[in-house]
């Protein structure tokens, strides 16, 4: 049994940018080469996000107004009031994801649907550089 | 230190169907023979979801109605012009609450509220069948 | 590798209190001497949730206001009509946000983002004593 962690960056678009990171997952889990255990998925920070969706594009613009629909960029946030930065919205969306996923790992593929991507979003109102960190226990 | 892995499965009416999978989950880690570690339930798709509820039919049918305000099923979807097949609101629905949750075990035994089931949400607009994926690492 | 359980209690006021528990975690990170592997940090209740924030008090009131705005406490909820005690809005929001979360332990630390805090929040309409189970697997 081993522990193993790996991490990749990308650059996004101003939020909501939700983008595809499946395929570095995979990367990572061969790169280990565990066949069976349980992963963790983490976005460090305070405007990121991971969850899964079907990644297609109508979706993904779905998904974005929904997220304008349920937590509008243009109310009063103290947040804002505060820093000045205009992403109070940014942050309450963050925290009603959630930054991690838990998943299984079995021999060697993650069983995800077979419409289904993991992604990570990046909720902040300005460009950033998105991390993610793939924590993995088994063996 | 081992990793285990079970699975079940079960009928789910269209969505929003909400079932309590808590019985399955403790099946799973007694067939196990695991006493602590961390348990990883996961639904594959991208309209199914995981989380825990107070398993009662009242608030099972609030839970439904409040999904149903937060991303209604008849507005415009993309999704739903590029496929026609009108889940639009089951996959942002699934994309919000997520298809996995992390649990402790301890002493055999999952720590959760007095009041607290786990459930799936088949949020797909037909029938469907639904997996759930139990994950355990522990000794 | 070894499985490490750890838990602490804390006192809240009636929902939405939100309680940063960063430092909580942190100690029960040393107490196991784990230095690699994944964490679940898991708030047993069905009215109880657990995310991340930037936990300043502008943006804990914008959470607050969100979680009212999205799911209100003045609307009919069938749970209230069942048990009377009035927290059909306290379900439904801890359903929603989760009440678990899976964090990755890397060098003997917690690669959250610089502002970033582990929360937990009581969305019960009474005082509660919340509990925080920190359950590590690793070496």
């Amino acid at each position: 049994m081993v522990v193993y962690s790996d991490e990749f960056s990308f650059e996004t678009a101003k939020g909501t940018d939700i983008i595809d990171i499946t395929s570095q997952i995979l990367e990572s889990v061969e790169s280990s080469s565990i066949k069976n255990g349980i992963i963790c998925v983490f976005s460090p920070g305070s405007t990121s996000a991971v969850t899964t969706i079907e990644y297609e594009l109508g979706l993904v613009h779905d998904l974005e107004n929904a997220l304008e629909r349920i937590v509008p960029e243009f109310l009063e946030y103290r947040h804002n009031e505060r820093w000045n930065d205009g992403n109070g919205h940014s942050h309450i969306r963050a925290s009603l994801i959630g930054q991690s996923i838990s998943l299984p790992l079995i021999d060697g593929k993650i069983p995800l649907g077979t419409w289904q991507q993991v992604i990570c979003l990046n909720l902040d109102n300005r460009p950033r550089t998105r991390k993610v960190i793939v924590q993995i226990v088994g063996d």
